[in-house]
């Protein structure tokens, strides 16, 4: 039997990633038994752009078998009031917590658009953002060692890991200073190398079933000795007595999203993000 | 007058992403007239856990001139039960949503934790979102130049523009492929290098205000030519000319986040992000 099928629109004054977030976190509670078609309108800044987008709604309310569900961010309540004509649910998110926020702080909100990423901070924000952007670039795959003392954390693991995506999240969302250091295989079962050893309270684990380590390495480097199984089960295996040995805290970045594996590590070692 | 100040706990039995966003989002709107202190508590997956963040919160509570402000995404009702006891404004962001979308829907919702993350095309999305951030590590700063046939999209701009964080965020969180190409003072006022010259309906420009320029060059290599705002005023001026005269769409990425620059670049191509 087919999944019935919902569009489903999210509306945003700003980037929509706000909308979109819940939302995707939302109708994920339902994705089994729906099809979920996402369109994503951005930058709705004036009553034109708003007619436009219930215009598009409407268009594919006429020929879906059920009316289209809205998720909506916008600020300014004539915009929001044009959405409501759309033939199709609308959940007002702003609408629905706004009034209870006025309500609690005694006080009415600011209608400014964008305001998440528009700050007084700014600019101290993108400049954080960037420098540990470049850090982690600098400072990825063991390509420098030279600046370690200011890392916040150096990632461990076997090549294809996942240690560069983790390390660049890190930088891009929480302004995190983080290097990454790859243990090559000759190096395993040898103990720390002797560049990593006055950091060791900085260093993080990542693992990864062998399996899967195989797929990965498999797309890239197809049929070489490098990519398979019984090499990769020897990394890991060495790899996993490594953090044992040494007692850093690692891990499993198998069935584990970048932004999964991102949040257990700043939950596991207390790092916070450095800027709203 | 010092702002009052409120304590705002976000509070996820997985990353946080979602409830951090939204509320942030929300209490931007207010943030001119109250000071707020936020706190992320994560992975919030057993009762003992969701006991201990109640504890925790009740802790700022006590000393807190206001009532602490508690914005939820968690998916167990026994759970989000127990966060009722806190002594605090509880904002039950699943809650509100989605006892709405099963009626819509006819549906119970799967309670699914993480579920966002945690999907069938996981493995899919994952390797789109890994091989886009290869691409565009490789291809940055005109780095190679090999694959642009594969490249969804090519940035141009002046040396510190934005290009290389616009690219690892558009791969990061859209898999889209995108690489860079910075266009020296020297090439500058010589048209289109030739190497660009077959990807032309590919390129996207960033400018970004000479002052600005002059800011973060500045800060890498104080007191340089390269970082003289008469350097950065007459590469922005020819850049500009540039796209103007090949018609290459741009923005100016002056007073603009890397997430909104990538919102924005979504929007004016039309490219689309590649998984959920």
């Amino acid at each position: 039997m087919s999944k019935p099928k919902r569009y489903v629109f999210f509306v945003s004054d700003s980037t929509g990633i706000t909308v979109s977030t819940l939302g995707n976190s939302l109708l994920a509670q339902f994705e089994d038994n729906v099809e979920f078609e996402f369109t994503t309108i951005t930058f709705i800044q004036s009553v034109e752009q708003a007619e436009d987008a219930v215009k598009q709604i409407n268009e594919y309310a006429k020929t879906a078998e059920y009316r289209p569900i809205i998720f909506a961010t916008l600020i300014e309540l004539p915009y929001r009031h044009i959405l409501t004509k759309a033939n199709a649910l609308l959940f007002d998110i702003f609408g629905r917590f706004i009034e209870p926020l006025e309500l609690e702080l005694g006080l009415k909100s600011s209608h400014a658009i964008g305001r998440t990423h528009n700050k007084g901070e700014e600019t101290l924000s993108y400049y954080n953002r960037i420098e540990a952007i470049n850090f982690a670039l600098q400072h990825d795959d063991g390509a420098s060692v030279k600046r370690y003392e200011e890392a916040e954390i150096i990632l461990l693991g076997v090549s294809r890991s996942g240690k560069t995506p983790t390390c660049l999240y890190l930088a891009m969302n929480f302004a995190v200073t983080a290097a990454n250091y790859p243990l090559i295989a000759e190096e395993l079962g040898d103990g720390l190398p002797s560049i990593l050893q006055p950091h060791q309270h900085k260093l993080f684990g990542l693992t990864i079933a062998p399996e899967n380590l195989q797929r990965i390495r498999q797309q890239r480097y197809p049929n070489s000795d490098y990519a398979s199984l019984k090499t990769c089960q020897i990394e890991v295996q060495k790899i996993e007595a490594l953090f044992r040995q040494l007692k850093i805290p690692y891990i499993n970045a198998t069935h584990t999203s970048i932004e999964e594996i991102s949040a257990m590590i700043l939950k596991q070692t207390g790092l916070k993000k450095r800027f709203k």
